[in-house]
């Protein structure tokens, strides 16, 4: 039986994209290292404050699997007691730790195999899966600006366009930001609205009213996910495709707003929500439901973005992906990633696992805090 | 202006209480230290693998607080903050932290204003809390040694008792057990059955029919605190109070369980749901549905009890308090508590802030992790 050896974190440094868009923020990754020579990488979505929160869950997790007799490193025995230790006590801290080790036991089951991650979830998957881009910025870039780079996103081959109209923007503004969008990308484009919950909810039914004409392929968090009866009421209102689940995790919370019918699509982050196993859980319980899952996933677009695309390849149930375009060639610094964006879809490489290469030498460089525990 | 110049949390070992009835788990205490001399105690809600994770998301919080300018360390401008940072993301481990800073920023206030806590939340707060007596153990006494302390707790002036009935028990093992500690306490005494969210939740369902006649005082999680649909169906098929939140945070939580009518008492733990605010808000939006807040508190008998003591007692919504007898003679090696039991009730000191005084020499001595960060 191999054992793990050493769990290694690293959180980089927060630092501008290469085409100037936006400012990433810090990633988190592991690896976890075995006797016999095989390694396997995870990443935990990360939040502010709470990076180096995640790394000492991560380090204690990673202790109590090497002392345990896990066996053979099975991510399914992992889930299990994870879940027995946390007992019913979540939060996104812990489950974000516990998405990243799953995912590096699940590298780890793909590379012993010789499988591709989206192999060992399902016989038959997908090898190219649908893709949105995501246009965020904490620069808030104008709406003119955004238009353009959509327009230059669709180029590149992405499927559809995320924006924020309420970003810096009142109601009005942002129903013309989204008029002046749709104009530009066509009307067959899809059209993503995150609202990422306004302080006040009215604010999201006053939008839904304007820019329902202009067709929205979906609206994402007109109100906290936590909020099931008014987003269920949102949903009734505004005839909109609601999304929400990004701030969220356990499948527990999901089934709730499936019982209260309060949403069309679920977004869990890939890193975030508890791991693969939760994913297709959720994904199970939502497609019963009629609601289809279309990963969050605010990360580096590396390792997250790899265990997504294999998540989507796998799973029947899923709409587009997201990926965040200015992200990609900064991780191209220490990662050769598994997917390639041509026509509306990102196709997956074939490699084992996760099919994702790191640099460590490079990953370092761009490190502020480095953590390594020695095990076994 | 006061600044923080430092903050230090003690992670303390796991050891036997002194009577010998349970385990102690590891207790997370911080203090902030002021430059005009003040200083301020917290706890955090502590679980297993996650409390140096907590350490973490505290000493930066403490950062963040000590490099901005937080009005006067006024607790509701912590508690703003806290909650922008976190931007929707919720969690334990984050929410306990916040709960730590934000009870040692009251602790301060008090100080700084010379008014107990208590007096500070409320014009007329009670100096006496009505509290009972938890049972837990992890050795997992049998039901004749649990009746024997039953009696003895009573005796010594707590007003209620707490059992585990499925604890190691069969449901009619179960039902057995509440039927002796009934007889053995008394038809007049409060019986708290706390079924800690069994795997089968029929379980559940079948201990009701057979203790009903026993006259619980509440059902507490009979099942996980987020599946509210069948919390409620457990509500109207038995008609027993049911009691939930222990292991969630955040206001939105309890609010959907309100709307869903799926409790009859919230039990959010004081060091855990995210602060004393947090819990304000609960209280009153309870109220308005006729639910009222019994604190949890799985922490030490110290500072925790002290800001739950004081919480009870300013705020008029609220039920029995919860302490844990075994913890309390453990906790006076390092702290002077501001309680002491008698007829039922926590009679509480009138000292300033959360009244209780600490020796770090002996605090540092039962400790397991250490840590200082130097502010301003």
């Amino acid at each position: 039986m191999s054992l793990i050896t050493k769990i290694e974190t690293w959180i980089t440094k927060p630092e501008k994209s290469i085409d100037g868009w936006s400012i990433l923020k810090p990633f988190l990754f592991l690896k976890l290292s075995l006797s016999d020579g095989l390694n396997g990488w995870g990443e935990a979505f990360t939040l502010p404050t709470r990076e180096k929160g995640m790394v000492e869950i991560i380090h204690n997790l990673a202790t109590y699997i090497a002392s345990s007799s896990l066996q053979d490193l099975d991510p399914y025995e992992f889930h299990r007691k994870a879940n027995l230790i946390a007992d019913g006590h979540r939060g996104l801290d812990y489950s974000s730790a516990t998405s990243a080790l799953e995912m590096s036991l699940w590298d780890i089951k793909g590379k012993r195999e010789n499988k591709s991650l989206s192999k060992i979830l399902s016989k038959n998957p997908k090898r190219n899966v649908a893709v949105y881009a995501n246009t965020w910025s904490e620069i808030s870039p104008n709406c003119e600006k955004i238009s353009k780079r959509a327009l230059e996103l669709l180029k590149q081959g992405y499927g559809g366009i995320k924006i924020y109209p309420l970003q810096n923007r009142s109601v009005d503004q942002a129903a013309s930001c989204v008029s002046l969008i749709r104009g530009t990308i066509g009307s067959d484009t899809p059209l993503m609205l995150d609202l990422a919950c306004p302080a006040d909810p009215n604010d999201s039914l006053k939008l839904a009213t304007l820019v329902k004409e202009f067709n929205p392929y979906w609206f994402e968090e007109p109100v906290d996910g936590e909020k099931t009866k008014m987003l269920k009421s949102i949903r009734n209102q505004t005839g909109l495709r609601i999304m929400t689940g990004e701030k969220q995790c356990g499948v527990n919370h999901y089934m709730e707003t499936l019982y209260a019918e309060a949403v069309d699509i679920f977004n869990p982050d890939i890193a975030g929500v508890g791991g693969i196993i939760d994913m297709l859980k959720i994904s199970e319980l939502s497609k019963e439901n009629n609601v289809v899952i279309s990963p969050h996933c605010w990360n580096s677009m590396s390792i997250a973005a790899a265990a997504m695309l294999h998540f989507c390849a796998a799973d029947s149930n899923t709409d587009k992906a997201e990926i965040f375009p200015d992200y990609i060639e900064n991780g191209l610094k220490y990662c050769e990633n598994n997917f390639i964006i041509k026509n509306g879809h990102a196709e997956l490489n074939d490699k084992p696992g996760l099919g994702v290469a790191v640099n460590v030498d490079n990953l370092i460089k761009l490190t502020s805090d480095y953590k390594e525990t020695k095990l076994n």
